[in-house]
């Protein structure tokens, strides 16, 4: 089946999919639309959130917009991740690898719907500027403005014309201005720094606003600079993203998109964008940051707002971060560090994806453990910053799970380290806010090795078969319906000998004595 | 109103307040009974847990039992646990210590119902001796026998007369004779250590079986050597427990209880025991232990049998074992060390309530932390693996919040310190199975310090109003029913200025150009 060719076909595929959710009575962008979303976040388990289209928009002021409103239609939960690349959740680690490994570079076009409508020059204000656009306040009460928060900037670095797509906050300042958060070492920043140092007045630059998941997926990932995003989204979707020229800038968008801003970055000032929370579950202070000038809007006919929502976790952002990094850390260590006992990658959601991630994997050396925690502390050093390993049959995704594989595969002194060198980015832990843009905070990260050292007897559980049956008895009377949390039996871990084995079967069949009798022969004399 | 007289009248507590389920079809206790139980901790979640009562209880071989049998009645939930203590579930911490500053000492009665049948002598194999009780097995395809999983053993002390009552496991040996796992530095252990110097063939000990909740509670929990677990059980209730002599041995035991085993621990020699599936989530190998040789068994009229569910975690055995320490650890630091800033302590369930506790502290000054952590990591060698202390806004019963606490809260190398000096018992991490009773491995602690170090600006969350009017819509568009986790609204974390209230407030009203004008002014030249 071919890829989305558009937003308004993923959305079709959400509503089959049970995946939407519409509101068709009136909602305020402003008070009402993020906190209403927000609450499937923290009173839902994952498994009941929705995307949501808002049909029927105003703002604080009573305005009322022709634009609807998609909220965590992207990643609101994996599953719906997961449609977006179309495959099943449990394939979006093997379609990550694959993109990476076979990129499709993007097909230049003549035209696109994304130009259906054009506002410039003095057509722009005509329209609203950016007031056309129904940007949602994400954290009322908080918030200084509404942000936008799904931008996909693109950009070129000035002197090697690579483009670059990722996704930076950006501050809603006047109809025609738009402040970013894009800090060191993220690459609009450095394109922005090269184009200071080689006397360029601006970096000209493009918001997309509504593309298709693929790209969406690719301006979030963390992927290396120099990498073209457009090449994966490329190869996620199995063809090539389409692409149209800018108006005002040397910028190529993609054809399909629901809307374009285009404007210019200046390199002569900063200007103060922020507070804004974050997905750290915190906001982030006050930073002197780029802001664009808007030169140009094209859009759709009919167009809708995309935007995600993050901020405090688990949150789309949670969901859009994590699963990107999941795969880039499996890649990393079973492809790249050549550990093929690596099995699989979590990084937990409801701490924003960012700072604990569990590595699960059936280790055949003792080394390997340690080789899967350096190399994942390599891999960035603003991310990582609790990393731990447990064995295969530790569900990675259950916090509980996790946290019993540290309390019994764990002496600190002997599985754990503390090492420097990371640079905690938007964590407030480092420094006091004031201080933590502008000095550099040490920052470490510990490493758990909570693999078990050597063989241990069995679970503690009954044997499967017996869970078995009293699972059917259980059922029978109808007591609570169950959700298996693993282990749900028990299993043997490598010490249990034919004489265990021997004495639990004795024991079933209630001729326990046996063993007893047997035990009198072998007294330990004290 | 008066403290349950015996189990009866407890179970018809249980009953009335909905936390019982009654099985009245033919269940076979070494294969079906003790797994079905099992699948609540595999499958529910804890608001979904209940006590089981066993009515028709046969065995391995289809001998059909008298005694219907009673599983999770003392701890199957934190709100049994709360009935058993006649209070609020948050009442227990305040009730432990009230018990512990004020115990009432036991009461001698001359007769009780627990003598109403006594068999002993010729008379005692009559009866079956061990075999009149159905003793479950806990995992069956990997126990060896039955094992009783809620005996309260009491003992003196041979010098100095002090009772124990502690919760020892105890293997069906024979029909006359039960392995019991009581270890260094368990009190037992260290009353037969002594009988054995001063020259006695002999410990004499009693097993109740189906006391009253108070009773259980102070046998399974770690109180100090020289405590009287009957005092402290006297404190819970607010009146003494009532005791009547054994036929046999000079022990004491509860007039109520359902059944008691009398017998003698020989101190000359050792006998081997296990293994046995342990609240670790592991079973625990074979060691060489106590046997007692049984004299007498008397019990009540229509007596019932009542057994913990121990095993993999969570289960009642978590609960049993982490509200006493939750409380344990709260008097400590509060009233013993004088840290009046902890407000509350909680040890995870979930990995058997033994190594990773969580302490929420309202600190006024950098060192309560490590005060609170130093002083947790001293109540008790064998527990406290990892020990955390976190801000009063984090919810300590769910790993999540947690974890998002640890997560941007500390820098490892500042805030974390692994100590040496811990005493792993039954933690299979520490040595090789066949070497962990025998060796002094060394064990250590990881303390985390997950308080926030300095003024955050504000937690990222729309503000109280709006969640609230945005819950009011959420309800009236009929979604599915909310959960709520906290934090759920946003809230200032110290550093949010007046100013930042004021580009708040004027963002909601749809002034936030206003800012955005205001910045301007104030532009950094780069």
């Amino acid at each position: 089946m071919a890829y989305y060719k558009d937003l308004r076909e993923y959305i079709k595929a959400l509503e089959e999919n049970n995946h939407l959710v519409r509101i068709t009575r009136k909602i305020n962008k402003d008070t009402e639309l993020m906190p209403l979303v927000r609450w499937q976040y923290r009173g839902l388990s994952e498994a009941d959130r929705k995307a949501f289209l808002f049909e029927n928009v105003t703002d604080a002021k009573g305005k009322k917009y022709d634009m609807p409103v998609l909220v965590a239609a992207y990643a609101g939960t994996k599953k719906i991740y997961a449609l977006g690349l179309m495959c099943d959740p449990n394939e979006i680690m093997d379609k990550w690898t694959y993109a990476r490994a076979n990129p499709i570079e993007p097909k230049l076009v003549a035209r696109g719907p994304v130009q259906e409508e054009i506002h410039m020059g003095d057509k722009l204000l005509e329209h609203g500027g950016l007031d056309e656009i129904p940007v949602p306040i994400s954290d009322p009460g908080f918030d200084n403005a509404p942000y936008l928060s799904a931008p996909f900037w693109v950009s070129k670095d000035p002197e090697t014309g690579v483009v670059n797509v990722g996704t930076y906050r950006a501050m809603l300042k006047s109809q025609t201005r738009l402040g970013i958060l894009c800090l060191h070492p993220q690459h609009m920043r450095q394109q922005w720094q090269k184009c200071k140092e080689m006397g360029y007045s601006s970096l000209p630059a493009a918001v997309v606003l509504g593309a298709t998941p693929n790209v969406a997926y690719c301006s979030v990932a963390r992927l290396p600079f120099g990498v073209s995003e457009y090449g994966i989204a490329g190869g996620l979707a199995g063809a090539p993203v389409e692409l149209v020229k800018c108006q005002t800038v040397d910028i190529e968008v993609p054809a399909t998109a629901e809307t374009v801003i285009e404007g210019e970055i200046p390199t002569d000032y900063l200007e103060r964008e922020g507070p804004f929370g974050e997905h750290t579950g915190y906001t982030t202070g006050e930073y002197f940051s780029l802001y664009m000038n808007v030169k140009c809007i094209t859009h759709r006919k009919n167009t809708i707002h995309a935007a995600f929502i993050s901020q405090f976790p688990p949150s789309e952002s949670s969901v859009l971060r994590g699963v990107a990094q999941d795969a880039a850390i499996y890649r990393l260590l079973r492809h790249d560090c050549n550990i093929p006992t690596v099995l699989d990658v979590h990084w937990h959601r409801e701490s924003g994806s960012n700072q604990w991630c569990v590595i699960k994997m059936k280790k055949n050396n003792e080394a390997q453990p340690w080789q899967a925690l350096y190399a994942a502390s390599g891999y960035n050093p603003g991310i990582g910053k609790t990393i731990i390993v447990v064995d295969e049959d530790v569900d990675i995704y259950d916090p509980d799970s996790v946290i019993w594989a540290i309390c019994y595969g764990v002496q600190p002194h002997r599985d754990t380290k503390v090492i420097p060198g990371k640079l905690p980015a938007l964590d407030p832990s480092s420094a006091p806010m004031d201080k933590i843009m502008t000095e550099a905070a040490p920052g470490s990260a510990l490493l758990i090795n909570a693999t078990r050292k050597w063989p241990y007897p069995s679970v503690a559980l009954p044997a499967r078969e017996f869970m078995e049956r009293a699972k059917k008895i259980w059922e029978e009377e109808k007591l609570p319906k169950l959700t298996p949390k693993v282990p749900w039996h028990g299993y043997e871990l490598g010490l249990w000998s034919e004489e265990n084995r021997e004495e639990a079967k004795l024991a079933v069949k209630g001729e326990h004595y046996q063993t007893g009798e047997k035990l009198t022969k072998n007294r330990l004399k004290v």
